[in-house]
C-alpha cells in the first residue's frame, strides 16, 4: 500500500487556499498536494507563485480525469459540492468536501449514493467535531450518563458578520449562491454537533428572519424548535447580527444537566433518576441530591488539520472517519427543514420531509434572485482557524 | 389621614396563611390584619388559634361588606381573583391580589375597570419585581443603555414540582381550577419580569406540552417565541419537570448584552453602536471594543413583604405602586396568547388578541374536565419565601 495520498484542491478561495497551505507545508502526515483548480485566474496565479510544481486546472472535470490525484478536497461555493463529489468518486477519487454537503438534501444524496456505489471514501469538513468538549458532551449523552434527554438549548449567536462580508461576493447570502444564510454558511458546524450529540429531531419548526440585520437575500437570524422521538424538545438560536454573541449549549436529561460555555463544561449529575423521584416523592418540592463537576477539555481541538489528518489516516490506515459524508445529510436536513417551516409560516415539518419539494422551492427562490453561482468572488480577509474553530 | 390600613385576607391556604402570619406579626409597617376568610373550616380553625381576635368569614361577600377592613388581600384559587377584586373595590375596598390577575385577560379587565371607576387601589403580588438585579436589568434596557433590543432568551426551568404537588388538590393543574399549568401558576413572575424589562411583544407563538412530565390536565413545559415591535425576538422556556433547572436571562441590544444567572448580572457594553459598525466596517469580521462588567445586586429582595409594604406605603404616603393591577394584565396576555397559539397548532397570535374568544375556549377546556373550582384543597408543604422568591 502507498504511504501517502495525492490530494487535489478544487476551489482555492478562502478555505481552499488555507487548506492548500496547510497541506503543502507538510502539516498533514500522508497528504501531498498534487493539483489545484479554480475558475479565477488570479487565484491560479497565486497557486503558481505559492506551489510552482503543483499542476493547475481551470476546469474541475479536467482535474478529476487527469490522474493527478487519489483524492480531492472540494472548497467551491456550496451548490457545486455534491455534483463535484459524485463525479470525482465516479472517476475513482476519494472525496473530502467542505461543509455543507450541498444546499439541499436531495442533491447531497447523490454524493452519498456515489460513495456507496463506488466504495470511495466520502467525508465532510465538520471540523468542530474535533473539539474535546463537544466529544465529551456527546459521550455523556449517547452513553446514557445524562439519562433520557429532556431538552437541549443552544444559543450560538457569535457568528457576527459585517455588511462588508456579505458584499464581498455577489453570490454570498443568496439562495442560488449559498443555498441560505446563517443556517447554511455559519451554523452547519453547530447543527451537526447538535444532532451528533443529541440525535436527530423527528420534526422541526423555525423562524428565519431574512435580512434582519443586513442587506441580503437570505436569513441572518434563525430560531429552531425541534422535537425528538421521545417527546423531548430542543432550541437552536443563531445569528450573524449580535455582538458580542453567545455560545452556550445546555442539555438536560433525567440524570442531570450539562452546560458548555466559555470553553468549559459544567455537569450536574443526580444520584437518582429524576423521573423516579417525581412519582415517588411525598413532598411537593423534592430536593434531589445533585453532584456538580467542572469538566475541562482533554486534548486539543485539532480543527481542520485534524479532519485532514483523519481523512489521510482513514485512507492509509483504516482509522474510522470522524465526519463521514452521510452525516453531512443530517445537519443539512435540519436546515432544509427549517427553511421549509419558515416558508410555511412556522408549520411543523416532519423529518424526513419531501426533499424534492424543498429542492424545487429552493431553486425557485434562486431563480427569482437572478444571481449567478460562483461568479464574481472576491476573497474575504480573515483567519482560517479563527473563523471556523469553536469560539466561546 | 389614618396611620394604618386595616387589611383582610380572603383565602388563607398556602400563600394566604403566610401573608397572614407576616402581617399579624407586625412585619409590615402600617398594615393591621382585621379579617380572614376561607371556605374550609379547618383553615378558619387555624386562624382562630393563630389570630383569636381577628374576625373570621366563610363567605368573601360578607367580609367585603362587613366594614372590618379598608383593603383586602386575595389569595384564593386563580379563577376567583378578578371577581373578588372587582366586587371588593366596588364595595369601597383597596385590593392587593395574588398573581395572576385572573385566568383570562377579559376577566382580569373587570378588576382593572373597577379600579378605574372607583378610584380604589388595585395591586398584584408580583414579588419578584423587588429583586435588585431585575430592577437593574430593567433600568439598563428601558433607559436605552443596552441600545435597541435585539433578542431576549429566558431559560427558567427551575420550577420543579413532583406529582405529589399536583395531587395535593383536585383543582390543581386543571383548566377550570387554575386556568393553566406552569405558565399560569409558576411562571407569571417571570413572564411579568420579561415584559417589565423588555416590553410587551406584538405577537407570540408557543409550544405548550400538556402532561409531558406529570399526570395533569395542563402544560408542565412551554416554549414561547415572541416578536417585538422593532422586529426583535424573544424566547421564554419554562418547565416543572427538569432537575436541576436553570434560571438564565440573556438580553442583547445594539449597545451590548447582559446575562443574569447565578444571582449576578454580567454586562458587556460596546463603545460604539453595533449597527453603526455593521455598515461602516471595511472588515468582514469586525472586532468591536467591548467592556465587561459584573454587577452585583444592590439592596435586598424584599419579596412578598416588600410588595405588602409598598401597598401600605402607597395608601398611606402615596409611594408609587411597584406592581399596579393593570400590569397584571400584561403577563396574563402573554400566557393567554401562548395557549391560543398552542391550541392553534403554533400559529402566530397578535397581541392584543380576541380575548373573548380565548375566554370561551378556556371555559370549554374547563367544562370538558368536569372539575370543581376551589374545592378539595389540601395544603401544600413548603416554605413561603423559598417557593416564590427568585431562585438561581
Amino acid at each position: 500500500m502507498t504511504d501517502h495520498i495525492r490530494i487535489a484542491i478544487i476551489g482555492v478561495g478562502n478555505m481552499g487556499s488555507a487548506h492548500a497551505k496547510c497541506i503543502a507545508s507538510g502539516q498533514v502526515e500522508g497528504l501531498v498536494l498534487t493539483g489545484v483548480c479554480d475558475i479565477q485566474e488570479s487565484r491560479l496565479n497565486w497557486c503558481r507563485e505559492s506551489f510552482p510544481d503543483v499542476p493547475r486546472f481551470a476546469d474541475w472535470r479536467e482535474l478529476i480525469t487527469s490522474g493527478c490525484a487519489d483524492a480531492v478536497l472540494i472548497a467551491t461555493p456550496h451548490p457545486l459540492h455534491a455534483e463535484i463529489a459524485a463525479a470525482a468518486m465516479r472517476a475513482g477519487l476519494h472525496v473530502l468536501s467542505e461543509k455543507p454537503a450541498d444546499i439541499s438534501v436531495i442533491r447531497a444524496r447523490e454524493a452519498v449514493k456515489a460513495a456507496e456505489e463506488t466504495g470511495r471514501t466520502y467525508a465532510i469538513m465538520l471540523n468542530q467535531r474535533t473539539n474535546p468538549l463537544f466529544r465529551k458532551a456527546r459521550e455523556l449523552v449517547q452513553t446514557g450518563a445524562l439519562g433520557e434527554l429532556k431538552r437541549s438549548v443552544w444559543i450560538i449567536t457569535n457568528w457576527y458578520r459585517t455588511q462588508a462580508y456579505y458584499d464581498s461576493s455577489a453570490w454570498r447570502a443568496t439562495w442560488a449562491g449559498e443555498g441560505g444564510g446563517v443556517l447554511l454558511n455559519q451554523a452547519p458546524h453547530n447543527l451537526d454537533l447538535w444532532q451528533w450529540i443529541c440525535g436527530m429531531p423527528v420534526s422541526l419548526r423555525a423562524q428565519c428572519d431574512v435580512a434582519r440585520y443586513h442587506r441580503i437575500a437570505v436569513e441572518d437570524d434563525a430560531t429552531l424548535f425541534a422535537r425528538y422521538a421521545n417527546g423531548a424538545t430542543g432550541l437552536f438560536i443563531t445569528s450573524t447580527g449580535e455582538y458580542p454573541g453567545t455560545n452556550r449549549l445546555e442539555i438536560s436529561g433525567t440524570r442531570g444537566k450539562l452546560v458548555l460555555e466559555n470553553g468549559r463544561m459544567k455537569l450536574w449529575w443526580l444520584v437518582q433518576d429524576e423521573d423516579e423521584v417525581r412519582f415517588a416523592a411525598k413532598e411537593s418540592f423534592a430536593h434531589i441530591p445533585v453532584g456538580e463537576e467542572e469538566i475541562l477539555p482533554e486534548g486539543e481541538e485539532t480543527a481542520h488539520r485534524g479532519i485532514l489528518q483523519n481523512f489521510a489516516n482513514h485512507l492509509l490506515r483504516d482509522e474510522p472517519l470522524l465526519s463521514p459524508g452521510a452525516d453531512g445529510l443530517k445537519e443539512l436536513a435540519i436546515s432544509n427543514a427549517a427553511y421549509l417551516s419558515a416558508w410555511s409560516d412556522g408549520a411543523e415539518i416532519p423529518i424526513p420531509f419531501d426533499d424534492a419539494r424543498f429542492d424545487r422551492m429552493l431553486r425557485e427562490k434562486g431563480e427569482a434572485e437572478g444571481k449567478a453561482v460562483g461568479q464574481d468572488a472576491h476573497d474575504v480577509k480573515g483567519e482560517y482557524s479563527e473563523r471556523w474553530q469553536v469560539r466561546w
